[in-house]
């Protein structure tokens, strides 16, 4: 089998780590398979870095961060590639150029273009265990860039897809994906399988394990992955197209406690205002999640919507000018809100699951304020200080059994 | 003109001392100079990133060694060029490969066979400061090699060459070439201009300012050197194929304390033995310096050679068989010894420099143990717990004026 193991900065952070690491991966060799390995920076690299050049040039240019930062997955598959060949096996660092990544030009958060995966097949054909640096590539101008946040998940599936790789493991601080943060919900349950969607769904709620570019790109491709911890080593959870077991009612219960809600009040009641709004907000890059349009109202309406918090004042701004000239009375920007969701596949051909939420929510005495729903989600906004008790009352309803 | 600057590890440390680099590299660009800057790794970042290799596995591969010590340059030629951005000029940094250093594949110690430097003049024409990685290349294989010892001073001679630049500034933590170790002889003297040879016999003497492959190779390619602080930013030493200023009868006194002598007794006097112990010598790896073979006496004769204290052992173990079936009685390992020298091409067309170097080792009590001379040099071996008296009393004599 060829499997793709990918390792994060904190599987990786000292040399005790780094040689449990090793272990995994001699052993995964040794059972006979082709192994490539995706690896971060060593645990606090990249922010020690970034407060470097902070302390320089609070305005670098994102070129030169990128060169800055490449550096630190330099240093850890140097010394991975050294600590296997401690325990005896044939490995070879590549950096990201090294190993075919070609992106645009896009520094700090590029795309990746192409994998021109032969020198890391010619290394393999040699066998040996290829360490590849995540998080980075070279654009049309060879230049160093790097992925953004999440960016050694995706160079991870970018190979699994190029060379047809058999299995993507992703090596994190967790075991798997649960049904609710286990660290809020002690009675969360580990899933064995989740599909792509399912996945997407959960990671864009809040419920961040994979990134989500990642399991994109691994849906397209039919990439399985697999989510498994680097310290337990116990089976982890696998993402799949179809998944083989009894289809789950719902696989998660997901909140997501950073977003505030715009509220335009007062608005014209007139075609094409509600598409200028949003292409105020696109342009200021700000991604609108949740939207709740009024029916219009003495010639007026309200439009709302969610956002990520940290955007919420600059989508206030973006809109400011518009609004004043409709003669709009209130713009707010509320972040006192929460989203809590459920996700499921099961849920397209089950009824009842909504009901089931909402009498849980009624149960714990939470109000709800808005509801979205989609073929395998449900998302809710309630008060901010509901949250937690909101999701462990939720999950409750769903996943304890009287077994 | 075009004027190559290189910095070493000290002068870029910290944050501090990497935005006074850039002020003094920004100030010659506003002088309307074309400017190159080679760099080498932060303060202790080489020796920090060593330290993590052993920790993980001190017999790791020296390829890996070279991919994990690259990363060092990186991290400081990018910190490098926000600084320079910062003080508002246009900055762009290259690692060793962009820079166009192609290598032989002798990891950790790599030859330099070209650089390539379409790159480097691409962006001078687009009126930028170019900041190179010192010390790294891609050998044929496409893989990241390293200089060895001082390897930034070659890299930013090479570059020098390549580009035919007019001037190649080494910037260091002293502030130019001294008569003698500023530290220990307090009336040394800074010289103005000093030959290339003169400069590369005071290097090898112990006397290290500017790495011996880098001034070879600036005498190869007739590159001017200056050797100058980045803390004063004083005129610091020219080193050039003829210097102007009337010469001085010596440049420099220099002492070397980490010698040892091999001394081999009773080798039977005939033809091929020196050549073969010689060769055995060679073979470990190990670079002999000053020989005295004894006259040949009832058939046997004493060979005496130094070499770098480090290697005393090794060289006695690569000698050891070979005498024990020639009947040598003993071969011993003396590191109880200095040598002391002195240079200067004026010393050609001199007479009495010798005779004036003994003097002043008589007037200090100093037995001479062995001599040994060249063109411009002279050398002796004298116990070591006499090589900064000695030193003293030579740089006096020939150093000191009544005026």
């Amino acid at each position: 089998m060829l499997i793709v193991q990918k390792f994060g900065g904190s599987s990786v952070a000292d040399a005790e780590r780094v040689m449990r690491v090793a272990d995994i991966i001699t052993r995964t060799y040794r059972q006979g398979n082709e192994v490539v390995v995706v690896v971060s920076a060593q645990g606090d690299t990249t922010d020690d870095l970034i407060a470097k050049a902070n302390e320089i040039n609070p305005k670098a240019s994102k070129r030169e961060m990128d060169m800055l930062l490449a550096s630190g997955e330099q240093i850890s598959i140097a010394l991975l590639a050294m600590a296997i060949e401690k325990l005896g096996c044939p490995a070879i660092s590549l950096l990201g150029w090294q190993a075919g990544f070609r992106t645009n030009s896009k520094y700090s958060n590029a795309r990746i273009k192409k994998v021109d995966s032969e020198r890391i097949r010619a290394e393999l054909d040699k066998n040996k265990i290829v360490i590849v640096a995540g998080f980075q590539g070279l654009n049309k101008y060879d230049d160093i860039t790097t992925l953004g946040r999440g960016g050694s998940d995706t160079s991870a599936v970018a190979i699994a897809a190029s060379m047809h790789a058999d299995l993507c493991q992703i090596y994190t601080d967790v075991d798997g994906v649960y049904t609710a943060d286990p660290r809020k919900v002690p009675n969360a349950i580990k899933l064995d399988e989740i599909t792509h969607d399912e996945m997407l769904e959960l990671a864009t709620l809040g419920a961040q394990v994979l990134n989500n570019r990642s399991v994109e790109m691994a849906k397209k491709y039919g990439i399985e992955l697999e989510v498994l911890s680097s310290i337990t080593q116990k089976p982890g959870t696998k993402v799949k197209e179809v998944t083989n077991v009894e289809k789950m009612l719902i696989t998660g219960v997901a909140k997501d406690t950073s977003i505030a809600r715009i509220e335009i009040v007062g608005l014209p009641d007139s075609p094409g205002i509600a598409f200028k709004v949003f292409a105020l907000v696109a342009q200021a890059h700000v991604n609108v999640d949740i939207i709740l349009q009024s029916v219009g109202r003495d010639g007026t309406k309200d439009i709302s919507f969610t956002v990520p918090e940290a955007d919420g004042e600059k989508t206030v701004a973006a809109l400011k000018e518009y609004c004043e000239r409709l003669g709009v009375k209130t713009i707010n920007c509320d972040t006192d809100l929460a989203k809590v969701s459920i996700v499921g596949a099961g849920m397209e051909t089950h009824e009842g699951v909504a009901s089931k939420m909402f009498e849980a929510l009624s149960d714990a005495n939470i109000n709800i304020q808005t509801i979205s729903t989609s073929e395998i989600k449900i998302s809710v906004l309630i008060d901010r200080k509901d949250a937690d008790r909101a999701v462990a009352s939720v999950h409750s309803k769903f996943f304890d059994t009287d077994d």
